[in-house]
């Protein structure tokens, strides 16, 4: 399966083009197979840093059971110098326990011995099948043969390695014009493919050789990050792995400032380049026939991410998506039930440009206009909440019988 | 389809005999076709009780979008004296503003006509399509054909008017021995059907001819709720319209004395019908192939609540349970989700008899015993969270391809 076309949800400032070409100033990347995934394809990338200036930021999930390397690299990673990234695909790592940690322990020792960097400023991440011990010796073999093949082409091989029954490549380059100079952008993720019986894990790694400060760099990455992988829903269900790492090499020799145009310029390439990730992600969400978009407005944010969230999560939304049907008494089912400490709601609800609710009640419509509107290939759906100020955005698949074959048929 | 088997999470205590009879002392109902549904079918139902004396109790939805019914008796309506209630299937009356309110309130002055109870003691329900206006017409002219048809044994008939698409009949009657005698308690219930383009809509009444107090009515239905239709997932989706009523008529003679033995029994047998209800609302959970009862344990309850309803709300393991997986790595994905601010979660999980993690790590276990735990019609969840005193029972349907079919493929 193809890359889909372009979104009409994202678009690129015209300071910004998406060029194939080398990763950004400074760094290597590389995939190969270590043999964890059964089907021998690649399940091992490394990606380093040549910069010893190199800053860098990250995010992780927010659940409460965390995997063996999200907590390796909270808590034994310098997270503003990451020189280093070691990930392996086919196994999670999670609820693995004390081997576990042991394992991911070992993969950052000898990722660090491979790219040449302290260990404590290699980052580590896992993705596939949750409690099922990590074969450590298949790692080390693998780094080991992965030292020579590490390559400012590598990006391609990285990504591969990383992705799990991701249906498509989710990666992409930018040339970025700043005042100050042009430099270059990269990411690569994976995201909503499964591997028997585990789950969607989401993972996204960004390059680029701009110097900025690590305050720069988690300014950048934590505002972007709120407004692409953190609203987004496949089936609402946060995982146990997910890692955002972003690496500023500053080997272009382009200084970004905090509060300059520079700054602004390199966010906004950032925050176009994630939300063009993350609807990937969504458009790859299992078994995906249409993706939707919500909006929802309210006098405060809490309350419109909550309602957002509440309609991306809902499964009789997802569904009536899958099924092209404008069933908005689901919306505002799923809105009230996030909102109970609200009521009454006074709801507002469109479908594309077609107003089907106003203050909590049915209005006339136009029912052709609306057909319409929720056969897309993306459907909007806007929802208002009786006040002004706040809006909240989630991306979100649909609900589908693959969705129902690639999670519930394969049986262990 | 026939009602299934009895579910073995249920018993009814030794002295509750079921047994198919009229309702309790002092209530007639009825049920007829007043042409809301499209089918013909019944769709307006009628239940009263004779006795001036008549307590109650009513619990309804969280929503934070209230279908009109439901705010009329929350409003208007004496709840702890209700004497009669009508109900309407084919259309929620939800999202209908305030011609909505103002047929909810028509519907219960014309209910209080024909079954000759004042007005403020009607409540009155709806559920089925929403965001469309009831027609007020069509419930006064079925509330006049009603009248002369309300009997004794009219519950199947009352009960056949509040279902939707429900699969099979949810009721029940039962003789409970008191130790001051014999009473007789009934309950008729709807949910997990679906009407397009609406959602599923759980409503629930209950009879009996003991005399108590409305503050008795009040605490039992408020327990035995919190233990049934309060801990059962579909596709865990809140509606606009719950409704459980509770009226206890006295026509026995028997007196239910607070802290008192009949009361202790009359509680446990309510316990037991609600219960019994609610497991059949999930048997009858839209295309369900198999339910799934999680048990979660920790120190204080509500963690217990939040892990219980994240398992049995997550779609991944929904469709572990279609598929009969014993995907267990989901299982803490979605504990880990509900509980992020408990993190590290020293979880132990159990399917059927069979432990597969101990404190957050995977243990080994016979496979077989493990595969064969995973696919029966009941399937048993344990989920310990690292602490004891407090327990969460949630009951909850699985997530197969007619789940999709029936929410999907019907397009308006």
């Amino acid at each position: 399966m193809n890359a889909p076309a372009e979104s009409r949800w994202v678009s690129f400032p015209p300071y910004v083009a998406r060029r194939p070409r080398a990763l950004p100033g400074g760094f290597r990347a590389t995939g190969v197979a270590c043999g964890i995934k059964p089907s021998g394809d690649f399940d091992l990338g490394v990606l380093v840093s040549d910069e010893a200036a190199t800053t860098s930021a990250a995010r992780f999930t927010r659940s409460g059971v965390l995997a063996a390397p999200v907590i390796v690299t909270r808590d034994r990673c310098r997270l503003d110098a990451i020189r280093a990234v070691v990930v392996n695909s086919g196994n999670a790592n999670a609820a693995t326990g004390g081997r576990g940690f042991d394992a991911a322990v070992h993969m950052q020792g000898a990722a660090a011995m491979v790219t040449g960097v302290d260990a404590g400023t290699v980052a580590v991440a896992s993705t596939g099948v949750i409690g099922v011990q990590l074969d450590g010796g298949k790692v080390v073999r693998g780094l080991a043969a992965a030292r020579p093949t590490l390559t400012a082409d590598g990006a391609d091989e990285f990504s591969r390695a990383i992705r799990t029954t991701d249906a498509f490549a989710k990666e992409a380059m930018l040339d970025v014009e700043l005042p100050s100079g042009t430099v270059r952008l990269s990411a690569q993720a994976k995201g909503a493919g499964m591997i028997s019986p585990a789950f969607a894990t989401m993972l996204c790694f960004v390059q680029t050789d701009a110097a900025m400060s690590a305050e720069t760099c988690d300014l950048l990455l934590g505002v972007c990050v709120k407004r692409s992988f953190d609203r987004i829903s496949v089936d609402g269900q946060l995982s146990t792995n997910d890692t955002v790492i972003l690496m500023a090499s500053g080997a272009s020799g382009v200084s970004v400032r905090p509060e300059s145009e520079d700054e602004l310029r390199l966010g906004q390439a950032l925050d176009a380049l994630l939300r063009h990730l993350a609807v990937l992600i969504v458009r790859d969400g299992e078994g995906s026939r249409r993706i939707g978009r919500v909006v929802a407005e309210a006098a405060d944010e809490r309350n419109a991410v909550r309602a957002a969230r509440a309609v991306a999560n809902s499964p009789l939304v997802k569904t009536a998506l899958y099924g092209g049907d404008p069933n908005w008494g689901r919306i505002a089912q799923a809105v009230g039930a996030a909102l109970a400490d609200q009521a009454p709601v006074a709801l507002d609800i469109w479908i594309g440009d077609v107003q089907v609710c106003a203050r909590g009640a049915a209005i006339s419509h136009d029912a052709e206009l609306l057909a319409a509107a929720a056969t897309g290939e993306e459907v909007d759906y806007r929802v208002g909440l009786g006040g002004e100020g706040a809006q909240a955005e989630v991306f979100f698949s649909d609900l589908s019988y693959e969705y129902v074959r690639i999670n519930g048929e394969y049986t262990t």
